[in-house]
């Protein structure tokens, strides 16, 4: 029997889906799951988006160009205007996904072996990519007493090699939910700069800013154009996670053309999702202002909640819709699992991501887990009940 | 300013896209272009597949599974079995395109440095993902003459050293349009089962075969389920080319578990291409029957005309929709850019593929071109006399 390679071996497994095994024997056993591990918003996509597909009139459904249909490419130009980030289209290219973004960053910056710092704890999927591409991630760690702000530059600077061609961010963050202020960007500009890095910011939820703070991006920065790559998506910012596209942006001529090249070799992205993606562009004003409301209010009562819970620790998240808590417990694993083997509250239980899996240094995180506040305010409300009457139990 | 990698600038230009710029420039200058240089079929999309998008109401775009939905992987399963190739829905996962099918194979079975054997001329894509994956691709030629055979296996064995991990097929072939007998099958079967080796075969073009032939699948070969991995794609069986939808099938648990790795990191296949693909299952075979019957009388009056080219050797295609011609030229690249640049017969010019991007062995292939007939009977006709015609004046 032939084998596997070791990359395919140490492929990592995602922290959220190790549990489904066990979710789904709850289902089983007639206990109702409510999911607080996973962030698939349940808000609506816009209608107009949806609508576009349902009225769309093509006979053939052909390829699209590579770097995604040049309408749509004018229109995201004008999208990032709006929010003060000055490309032409010529610097976007439309991928399938944030995560073929993150891909063909990874591909066009770093070679196997070298090395990509990036603050801890990230978006565990960062992991899956380096290691298709054999890339080595350095962590940086940042810490739940700090709100997981960005780490002391001089930390970054200890971990420079001649390896390393870039640094990595999620602005604002998953899974800390922590919003880089203006100020920090400009350190990591200056670091990057001085170091001749690229600086990759993987920007998806820049709508998702609350208490009133603005989202500063690195295409913002200035004297930044040949080094800051934006990964994007249409995932949250629409809720059309299952459309499938995303974007690279970059003014770096070389890291375009060269990421056009990984395009090519996958023909294109989804064509329906374009039609969709491109009709969402035009989404009122109110769609996200309403939303980001609803997800600002999760965020208030999740944290109001959490807070309650004796020997917890929660970050304070100023964006996206994901929060880091540290729980009275030893392993957050082993909690989760019992979450859904043992634990019931009224038929019902919940399920949570242990927070090791979003850290690259072994040993860290391992009593935290992340929270996704994607749902709707009562049934978040009962989700935290269930969990603080669990952790009552847990103790025993 | 920050480098690419050499991943990066390694990474091979598609031989169809290096033309399009002087295609461009013809077009603006008034010229119009009959493409023989793309698979993008002129044939309709299965209305029951476009319906079923239009006609869908989903109120939240949400990922899909990570392996493809639950009802769709069953119905393929029901369409392999079809075929006469019995696997299970657990055994498929449903990827963006047959692109990532071959990504995720690749993966999941070499290592850096690791090499796998593809007799050549071979789809050029296949050299971008070895590029991404830093595995070498190691040609073995088939020849024109032979109109593209396996090459003996003797030539198979003299290849293989201790970092073989596979030998990739494409049947029928892109851009030969071979089709390996069952003979040539089982002649593969035994030497990667005496080898150990895996055996990966792209069947995207499985149900085009002429003459009366019948395709015999790597799945279909009766103690070959360890080794095999069959790439597949709905993009050219329905004209679905821009759904970007394709599977991975392999009865070899171990890989499904490790492709399912590479999935995960990329969360899910497009959602909306997942509901035109699998309604596309239900499209009647008359459908099927009437395209089959088409590209064999495209393929039949391509030949004719071809073989009316004096100093032209023609391979005959017995699948697929593509044609390798070899040419009374020396450079079918200069000869290519020529057609668009200098050549027009009554504002009419061709676009063709130069072969030698088809070839990973440098220096071969470079009097040969390769030309897709996706295009009705009389354009089909018209472009193969602009041909003739353009080889008169280009001799003088």
């Amino acid at each position: 029997m032939p084998s596997i390679s070791r990359r395919g071996a140490t492929m990592p497994e995602s922290p959220i889906r190790k549990l489904v095994p066990f979710a789904e024997a709850a289902i089983k056993r007639g206990i109702k799951i409510i999911h607080l591990n996973i962030g698939q918003p349940d808000i609506k996509t816009p209608k107009i988006a949806l609508d576009a597909v349902r009225n769309n009139t093509l006979e053939v459904l052909a390829y699209s160009r590579t770097e995604g249909a040049e309408t749509y490419r004018e229109k995201i130009a004008g999208y990032y205007a709006k929010n003060d980030i000055h490309v032409a289209a010529d610097d976007i290219i439309v991928t399938t996904g944030g995560s073929e973004a993150l891909f063909f960053s990874m591909g066009t910056i770093a070679d196997t072996g070298d090395e990509i710092i990036i603050p801890e704890p990230f978006y565990a999927n960062y992991n899956g990519f380096a290691n298709e591409t054999g890339i080595k991630v350095v962590p940086i760690v940042s810490h739940i007493e700090d709100n997981f702000a960005l780490p002391p530059i001089e930390e970054f600077e200890k971990l420079i090699t001649p390896r390393t061609k870039a640094i990595l961010i999620c602005n604002p963050g998953n899974p800390t939910g922590y919003l880089y202020s203006k100020e920090e960007i400009k350190k990591l500009a200056s670091i990057v700069k001085k170091h001749n890095l690229f600086l990759v910011a993987d920007e998806v939820y820049r709508e998702f800013t609350y208490d009133n703070r603005e989202h500063y991006s690195i295409l913002q920065e200035s004297g930044l154009a040949e080094n800051a790559i934006i990964v994007d998506s249409v995932s949250k910012r629409y809720s059309m996670c299952g459309a499938r596209i995303g974007y690279l942006v970059s003014k770096n001529k070389e890291v375009i053309q060269t990421a056009l090249k990984f395009g090519q070799a996958r023909l294109s992205p989804p064509t329906y999702a374009q039609i969709a993606s491109e009709a969402a562009l035009d989404t009122p004003q109110s769609y996200f202002d309403d939303v980001k409301k609803e997800y600002e209010e999760r965020r208030n009562i999740l944290i109001s909640e959490l807070s309650e819970i004796k020997g917890a620790v929660v970050a304070r998240p100023q964006g996206a819709f994901y929060c880091i808590v540290e729980l009275p417990i030893e392993n957050a694993d082993t909690f989760a699992k019992w979450l859904l083997e043992d634990f019931n509250l009224d038929g019902e239980t919940v399920m949570v991501a242990p927070a090791a899996g979003f850290y690259a240094t072994e040993g860290l995180g391992t009593n935290q887990i992340r929270i996704a506040y994607v749902l709707e305010k009562e049934e978040l409300k009962r989700a935290v009940h269930i969990l603080k009457e669990a952790l009552k139990v847990y103790a025993n």
